[in-house]
């Protein structure tokens, strides 16, 4: 478990339980699916956990709205503030509405048109910074200094509690899982991951881009870093890992593979072919992580948690550098 | 009921019921969804049972796999044949080689790119054949001749127990559904739903392309029309209603509802921005018809089926036509 210092800030498996039931009205049970030709390919029984079909198409509604609503069981008011690619502003943006409350969300400037028109759509204020860790939480601090309440998006109780959720959720519908693998971003989700596989005695490993590997790079010295550089098209993986996140993952987590962004345009390729889905390049990376690494997973029923969905199809065609054969075969299994 | 004269030829729930039962082992139970807010905008509770996400990406596995696991059940070994727009073809060369046995599959020669590849991928082998009713029949014809077991896509006793199996399972997932909405091309899914349909107290309603209307047609006058010269983007509806498929739907379906290229277009981009799923246009007249007709279904709760999504992005967009406007903002909800 967590250290002593750290343990008061952090949830535990009953924050998740409690989250699970608070959200309950507001978020979608997600299915799991398998295919028997990607388990062969794999050598292991390779479920995935599609929260890309969540509503608002990524996991984060589970956080955002967790955090919503304690606010509301808090009796706290008024605006509310984040920073985010755009999957953690957009499900704030559609949480905040929904308990009549207005969003502002700190956006890289390159962040994806769709992820900014998200936002926009659900009623969100965006504001633009510098696609630094730096320009984020300058952004983020300019917006505190007007009185809103801070849901950040991922280094946060509530949020770590709210993303657990879909741990929680999928061990629930799918017996004798061994193994989940998550991806590592901020850490929100492996964060609320790990500790719900933790304490049912599944393992939790981590999927990183190589291109924003500052978690595993944390791990290897022991201490986390402070500023990433980051170079993926891995778009919602690209944030530094937070303190809470990274003490969890430190903690409880087995692995984290890291993966280079041809691996991943293969993957979201394999996951199309597998299951007719079109998955963010940051989903794609625990497909990439099992394919690299498959000593790890041989012979086991591992489930993998896709994060999200929100990339267009042209968007989806230019990351994955998609092209079609005259038969289109290379498309299909 | 169907009359006596066709009674002995047609399934009824129980075999269906058993058809569930024997393709459990070869296919996936498939995710129910709902959207709050494209329930709102419908007036009605609108669930989809997504047989996209079927193993080969259409509901077609369910009956080829039934009607092969029958062949083995009586002893009756070697190759078989069909013809088909893709979706089917693919599932019976799936279903086949899984029995070990050779698939020989008739396509009309402007099937898609992507359902030719499918079928070959699976190792079915594939015969062209003009674009028409009569066209597909002849094909049939000579690969019979060659002494291939029969198994078309949807006139055929345990195609449609198979395809029925969809909606039995949607009913037992989901409690309270009233209407169940189905695409009307051959009419295989849409028999084997509506036998479970009304054998569970569910309305029953079709839809279908006004380009390939020769369903609603063959109602309008009481009579099976036995030639359609289709004209829609719905490429796996083009086929003229089976015989046993007509003698089910005119007894058991409420209503058969035609809906035009456009508003199948809208509805695909519709599909997406609610589930960030991508589905043929066959798909996507279900939704089609739910807009159309609205007063039908108000206030209820509707489910429709999503029976396929054997299309690649670049197909998906033309198809759809949609444009991106420059924030992305048009896909989103």
């Amino acid at each position: 478990m967590p250290d002593k210092a750290l343990a008061c800030e952090l949830p535990d498996f009953h924050d998740i339980e409690q989250a699970a039931a608070r959200i309950r009205p507001y978020v979608r049970q997600t299915p799991v699916l398998q295919d028997v030709a990607l388990n062969d390919s794999l050598g292991c029984q390779f479920l995935i956990k599609c929260e890309n079909l969540q509503g608002g198409g990524a996991f984060k509604l589970r956080g955002a709205s967790n955090a919503v609503a304690r606010l509301r069981e808090q009796g706290s008011g008024g605006d509310v503030a984040t920073h985010s690619s755009g999957n953690h502003g957009a499900a704030l943006a559609m949480a905040a509405r929904l308990d009549g409350r207005q969003a502002h969300v700190v956006m890289p400037e390159n962040a994806s048109a769709f992820k900014i028109a998200a936002v926009r759509q659900q009623g969100g204020k965006v504001y633009f910074c510098p696609a630094t860790q730096a320009g984020r939480e300058a952004g983020m601090e300019a917006l505190l200094q007007l009185g809103y309440t801070a849901i950040p998006p991922y280094d946060h109780f509530d949020i770590i509690a709210g993303q657990g959720t879909a741990c929680l959720e999928l061990l629930q519908q799918v017996p004798d899982i061994t193994t989940v693998i998550t991806p590592v971003g901020g850490g929100g989700l492996i964060g609320g991951t790990a500790l719900v596989a933790s304490h049912m005695g599944v393992v939790s490993v981590g999927a990183e881009p190589e291109g924003a590997a500052d978690t595993a790079c944390s791990l290897a010295g022991g201490k986390r870093v402070t500023e990433v550089e980051a170079d993926t098209i891995a778009d919602g993986l690209r944030a530094l890992v937070g303190v809470r996140n990274f003490a969890l993952i430190q903690q409880l987590v087995e692995r984290v593979i890291t993966v280079s962004d041809a691996e991943i345009r293969q993957a979201m390729i394999d996951i199309f072919r597998h299951f007719r889905l079109l998955v963010e390049p940051s989903s794609a990376v625990v497909l990439a992580a099992a394919r690299q690494q498959p000593e790890h997973f041989r012979g086991r029923k591992i489930a993998a948690i896709i994060s999200g969905g929100n990339i267009t199809p042209e968007d989806w065609i230019k990351t994955s550098q998609w092209e079609r054969n005259a038969s289109g075969s290379a498309m299909i299994e």
